[in-house]
């Protein structure tokens, strides 16, 4: 079973060590427990939306970013790479091979 | 504060309505009891991520689809630039002050 908050802890854990910050740091500017923080990142214990909230405020990071980055290792995760809700369309930001042939080749060809 | 379990609650509830399932069909689908899965439809009740895995199963839709809309709904919120283009946008595409302020300054300060 895929769970959400093995990934949200693996994604705040990645944000704060790309933002050089120390567990204590963020659980200090966050206002909660070092022990829990860290349980959270260890996606052992589910954090509260108010949480997550002053987490990402830690961060200095939208919690729009932490979520989108969220649903996107989730996708890896299930090998999904069509967004099903069908709301929005995701485009992969890689170009389909054809299109990068035709581009590729000379003009006269195309 | 932007709350996740708010916009959770909403992608659940929109998901369900495009498939035109009733409360009861999903809940009894997902083993969860009707007026929980309201209440978290509702944004009054964090879903642990086992009943969130439930639930998705039961709209037989991938968790991260629900997670990347969740992810995009809460980017309108904030401001933050939707991501159409389905890179990832684990940094937020503005400099930290300080970097900017590092630039702007005359190189001899730098």
């Amino acid at each position: 079973m895929v769970l959400v908050r093995q990934e949200i802890g693996d994604v705040l854990r990645d944000v704060r060590l790309q933002k050089a910050m120390t567990l204590r740091q963020v659980a200090g500017r966050a206002s909660v427990a070092l022990g829990y923080l860290s349980e959270v990142e260890r996606g052992q214990k589910e954090a509260s939306s108010e949480i997550l909230a002053s987490v990402a405020d830690a961060l200095d990071t939208p919690i729009s970013a932490i979520m989108r980055e969220v649903g996107e290792r989730l996708a890896v995760l299930e090998g999904v790479d069509v967004d099903v809700v069908g709301m929005r369309p995701l485009v992969p930001d890689t170009l389909p091979d054809d299109l990068v042939a035709q581009f590729d080749a000379p003009l006269a060809l195309r």
